[in-house]
């Protein structure tokens, strides 16, 4: 087992390095950075479309799309209108390693004023791989239980801003929305909230307005 | 990244050795074994627990929770009656080996009839390790989206049996059951299916029927 676990720290050490190289070059484009991570269909595609059609014409957006196979979510976010938006397929990785964010960012314009990533739908992994980001934003979908901060604490520590999508099924699933931010709160009591549901479009409003907020100034 | 891969490779080598052992003893104890995968909050110990609750005095089931973090799951499978319960915490690690399954079933009784290993909740890692298992069972929450079997493709070739859960939920979610069954079957058209809705009951019977005739005569 500790051998394992030394080849893994080897793994996340070269990362690190690149992460950090990644965000010198975030700075010199004055480019903001968010990571988007969740469970496999949280609604991280559904809400950066949405996301997109709300900014677009006032902030400039690219997007990086992490999947393991199929590029129809570089495809959707692209249909809604961002600005650029490269499919990273990593043929069966389980993250998204700050080197194939390098690598995507090549082709990207300097105009760009929003980089989000959308990492792999995975609530264990992608927790360990820093991509430079800003900001890591983990989307949690109400209908997988309130018992998973405590369960992928991981996760929920290594983001600063918890958004809890589909808020619109909560009186089917007889859920409390409070109940849930107050069990992340136990885990992370730093976390920034939101409550969304992006098929229905509740909280998109103050979800843009903070992504705006992030924007550096030229 | 071809050192990666190859460091990835050792470390699976090195688990199949161990899946081989298991398999021989899993059959020495004629004791059959299911593997449930699924993404997080899918529903697999709701499933567990109502299945125990159906089959305790028909058949003695041993379960082992595989978590990263909290004993609840194994508290709530035995509390709902399971014969014998072991949780495994793997402390961040992101899917179940069978190092670690062999270790746990140096407890076991001999007068199991069944071993359900519920895995960590991921679609994407616990597809690559062999825990010794008679069949893998992919458990699919119909809120994750039909989009899921072609984007996860490791994980729904791997296993032998869909079980897509929370079908409760299709009115609701404006999603067709049947269609997500299709397009699982593209991606691996030998797949078992059932419907279940873990809260409401729904296929419950059709499922433990099956899980029943998994078990080896005396």
């Amino acid at each position: 087992m500790s051998r394992t676990i030394k080849i893994e720290k080897k793994i996340l050490e070269k990362n690190d390095v690149i992460a950090a190289r990644l965000r010198d070059e975030f700075t010199k484009r004055k480019l903001a950075v968010v990571n988007i991570m969740s469970s496999p269909g949280a609604g991280k595609t559904t809400l950066l479309e949405e996301t997109v059609k709300k900014l677009a014409g006032k902030i400039s957006i690219g997007i990086i799309e992490g999947d393991i196979a199929t590029d129809r979510d570089a495809r959707r976010v692209e249909e809604a209108g961002a600005d650029w938006v490269v499919q990273i397929n990593t043929g069966g990785r389980c993250h998204l390693e700050a080197g194939m964010v390098e690598q995507a960012l090549q082709t990207a314009p300097a105009s760009l004023d929003i980089l989000i990533v959308e990492n792999i739908g995975n609530l264990v992994c992608p927790a360990g791989f820093d991509l430079g980001e800003d900001e890591g934003v983990m989307l949690a979908s109400l209908t997988e239980g309130m018992d998973k901060p405590k369960k992928y604490p991981g996760m929920y520590r290594a983001c600063g801003t918890l958004v809890i999508n589909k808020v619109d099924l909560a009186p089917v699933l007889e859920m409390d929305v409070g109940e849930f931010e107050r069990e992340a709160l136990t885990v992370n009591p730093k976390l920034k909230l939101f409550r969304t549901s992006a098929k229905r479009g509740d909280g998109l409003d103050e979800w843009c307005g903070w992504l705006g907020s992030l924007v550096k100034s030229e």
